[in-house]
């Protein structure tokens, strides 16, 4: 039986309200790959209410938003990250990898109490 | 609003059963301090039926069991941590703080992004 580990990182504000964590994390990546937040919200198999209420809670929790709806032409009804929301996303996957790599000497160790 | 950021790390096995996490530490080092589970369990402000699932969970989880009962003598009713449980938890603690050390630049540069 494979175990494995994963650190999962939440930003919290003073209200205990998760800002950014893993969920909000695959949301903003699924919406940058898809421009749409309807397909992004398919791909996480969640409803477009609940993506739209996570996006709606970090445009709302950072110093500007991190999802930006198109308006108009072609591509109406489509959506993107802003700037801020591509270096959010970035900044969080890297502390994801950098948790993980941290944790990788004692996770070897902690493997030979857990049955293999 | 101050923000805060915290690793929460979880060790899921074959089967998507959490083994260790925040909640099952926090157990445990409850359990050491107590020396009850019944008194970690009041600590902690869960059913001692919910503390002896956690702990049943573990001992199951790892080559073998992280918590024992104490039997008879004025300790009765009692519980600690045995070698493997220690071992487990300080493995643990190590890695939430490793975790959290390694990812301290990338979250001095999150706050930037974030309303203070």
């Amino acid at each position: 039986m494979p175990h494995s580990i994963k650190p999962r990182i939440r930003i919290v504000d003073g209200d205990a309200t998760i800002v950014m964590g893993p969920g909000k994390a695959d949301l903003l990546e699924a919406v940058a790959r898809s421009g749409s937040i309807r397909a992004a919200a398919e791909e996480l198999e969640m409803s477009y209410m609940r993506a739209w209420t996570l996006i709606r809670t970090m445009n709302a929790a950072f110093r500007s938003p991190l999802v930006e709806k198109e308006r108009g032409g072609p591509a109406q009804g489509g959506a993107r990250l802003t700037p801020r929301g591509r270096k959010v996303l970035e900044l969080y996957r890297k502390m994801e990898k950098k948790a993980e790599r941290a944790i990788a000497r004692e996770w070897e160790t902690m493997k030979g109490e857990l049955p293999s």
